[in-house]
């Protein structure tokens, strides 16, 4: 088994290392050629030069796994492999797109013959050793090439064809958005504890003696108290919170059904507070609390100069 | 080691079966005979006829374990306790009070030189097989009296002496907020994949595959894996979504923090939600829309006759 790599970023990286241990050959390219060299030392991976050179080093029928940022670095690649592929041929795409992109990418590509089962790939940095957690989506004959690969990455159970072109994406951007809601109930829940000064908390120890036998135990508690272990006070620690895109579909999803998920919104909502400077909904409740009860304005606390 | 157990429901009959497989004596009283004499014949249990018969059969010091509901079926058992104990005895309450109570019922049991401790208790009805987690509150002396008797209950590195008396039933009370928006999250999850009518998803593989390596694993997804293998379209399960007191709590806790928790407290109403029957609110948008907008109002859809 056989193929091609593009994108050698912490994701894509670490999935070529995991696929050579399983014996399966891989031709990588990322821009950055310092991670091509590494990964061929390391594992004995095959770099390539570029996209084109990629595609050259593999034979029909030819995979190739694109691991890239979501959004136009994804469109890029795979009107590149577009050009370079040819009938029977399959593209994977491993990131976290949109499923809406994916339905009009596999569209697209399937008028020149060319596959494309998207892949919604979970578990972050730790998937080397654990194995990725992988929800796929695609045509039956596409899925069944490529399942080597796919045991190769994942743990035991840990893929499932889940449905049709687009579904697989479907499927992370719910995971990632119950993610976000999780994260947040846990966050807020050590917050509360933080809070109470007159019992003096030592929340790492109670992250921990909650991994044993209550309800909330889960792998993000696992690292939530491994973190706490070290960095209780979490110093150092800035307070923007990144959205990466899926709990913005996942959201928008909701709305699209018409089925309720205020608190996976709830959660995406909390991370764009976090990234704001010199909030304007803020500054107008003050302007507003002023205006009818005379409170003072503080320009500071209003985030002046912003 | 030997200790008093007043309470025999659920929680309270499958902690003396732990207790007993651990070689401690249990004395215990139920008002249900039944489960008396149940535990009486499987396990050894030494029945007693009521709370004073408990204390009876017990030696000084005395450790009374109370397992009853929160409020005021908990006020009546240690009310009772506080004219039967004497100085030196222990009460522990194991059940979901509010930290609030139990600082006001140590404070009370003290005057008489009875100790109080809090043991926040996790683990339902798995606590039997995988033992509870335990967080626990009250003065170091007391809690290393019971030390043999915690043992017995929690698994390994289960339990944390997590603060003075009343930080248990804190310590527990965010824990269950922190389950309310877990639950909640996993909840909107599955209805979003649920909703995707296109990709008729199989729900029950779904939560299956994420137990292998993704980021929202956790024991909560085990559980909810086995029910929807069981019962993907959640057949003869009702809508109203009950809550213990708990959630309740910790929202009212983040506003006397002033610390913010939307995700913890939007759990708790959507829980809310669920209990209305015959929502006036939306009654009330309805005459709004139709006051404003001229949109009709379906007296079956707005809840006629509630």
């Amino acid at each position: 088994m056989k193929l091609g790599m593009i994108g050698l970023g912490k994701m894509g990286g670490n999935m070529v290392r995991r696929l050579r241990r399983a014996g399966i050959e891989v031709v990588g390219y990322s821009p950055d050629e310092e991670s091509r060299q590494q990964l061929a030392d390391e594992v004995g991976m095959v770099p390539a030069p570029n996209v084109t050179g990629t595609v050259k080093r593999l034979t029909g029928p030819r995979i190739v796994w694109v691991m890239v940022p979501a959004g136009s670095a994804t469109d890029k690649v795979i009107k590149e492999l577009e050009g370079r592929l040819e009938n029977g041929d399959i593209v994977i795409d491993g990131g976290n797109s949109s499923y809406k992109d994916t339905q009009r990418r596999g569209a697209m590509l399937a008028q020149s013959g060319i596959g494309l089962v998207d892949v919604g790939t979970s578990g972050g940095i730790w998937g080397l050793e654990n194995g990725y957690c992988l929800m796929v989506g695609g045509e039956k004959n596409h899925v069944q090439q490529i399942e080597p690969i796919l045991q190769a990455l994942a743990p035991e159970n840990g893929w499932l064809h889940v449905g049709p072109r687009g579904s697989g994406h479907y499927v992370k951007m719910i995971h990632n958005a119950i993610e976000y809601g999780m994260m947040q109930a846990y966050a807020e829940g050590f917050a509360l504890l933080h809070g109470k000064k007159d019992y003096a908390f030592d929340t790492a120890a109670i992250a921990e003696v909650w991994r044993h036998g209550s309800v909330v135990r889960s792998w993000l508690l696992d690292l939530s108290a491994e973190i706490l272990q070290k960095n209780g006070r979490l110093e150092g620690v800035g307070e923007v919170v990144s959205d990466s895109g899926e709990g913005r579909w996942a959201a928008a999803e909701a709305i699209s059904q018409g089925v309720p998920a205020p608190v996976l919104s709830m959660a995406l909502q909390m991370r764009f507070a976090s990234q704001q400077e010199g909030s304007y909904s803020n500054r107008m409740l003050n302007v507003m609390r002023n205006a009818f009860g005379g409170h003072p304005i503080d320009p500071k606390k209003a985030g002046e100069g912003r």
